[in-house]
């Protein structure tokens, strides 16, 4: 069965965009840790980062600098945090999350839950200063 | 002021030695949140990853990489976690991470203090994994 990441990929579940390489998606997590909170993933359906090939590892790193450097312009904080984790989802996904204290990138911690339209305006606003 | 990680780099300070590259370098971190957590930093002191060159960060997540399966050999987990913080030491540093919980990436969690001997033959246990 395809991952949710590969369905959203595909198009059969729509995702607030961020941008996109031939090989790698960004979109925002819709339970987000904090506002602004983005997933990248590779659109090759693997489980683990690390066995990603290399050049698809280094697109999936290039998109998410990228789209750091615009989340960094868009939400107030410190720096982006990075996160792999992958208990949950088998295809490989970066969070990336904007940092004011090391509990914003705290996974135990509950999941915030913005409406369409609040995820949708934070898109827009990241994609504008992409 | 170099930072502690230029300094471990240049030897003044001690390490728990994983393995490096000409520009990057891996050793135990000696609070580690579990046994096995591993440190990746490039040789080169730069405080934030996404500010590191392409060809610098791309050769930190090769190390990453290779680190990643050793420690996954070494220790019994479900997989390697990855986190970028930064929010303490201004040079950048991946966490390698051994995760059975999502918890034991939660950097809020006191960390551990294991003795120089344990920490010595997780280093070798690890390097034999290489």
């Amino acid at each position: 069965m395809p991952s949710i990441f590969s369905k959203i990929i595909k198009g059969d579940i729509p995702c607030h965009h961020i941008a996109e390489t031939e090989h790698s998606l960004a979109f925002l997590d819709i339970m987000p840790l904090v506002n602004g909170h983005v997933l990248v993933v590779p659109k090759k359906e693997v489980d683990e980062l690390f066995d990603l090939d290399e050049a698809t590892l280094n697109d999936l790193m290039r998109l998410s600098r990228k789209v750091s450097f615009a989340i960094k312009k868009s939400v107030p904080c410190k720096r982006i945090g990075i996160a792999v984790i992958g208990l949950e989802v088998p295809h490989a996904h970066i969070h990336l999350v904007p940092l004011n204290t090391v509990n914003d990138i705290n996974f135990t911690q509950p999941k915030l839950q913005p409406t369409q339209q609040a995820l949708e305006a934070m898109a827009r606003l990241i994609r504008s200063n992409l």
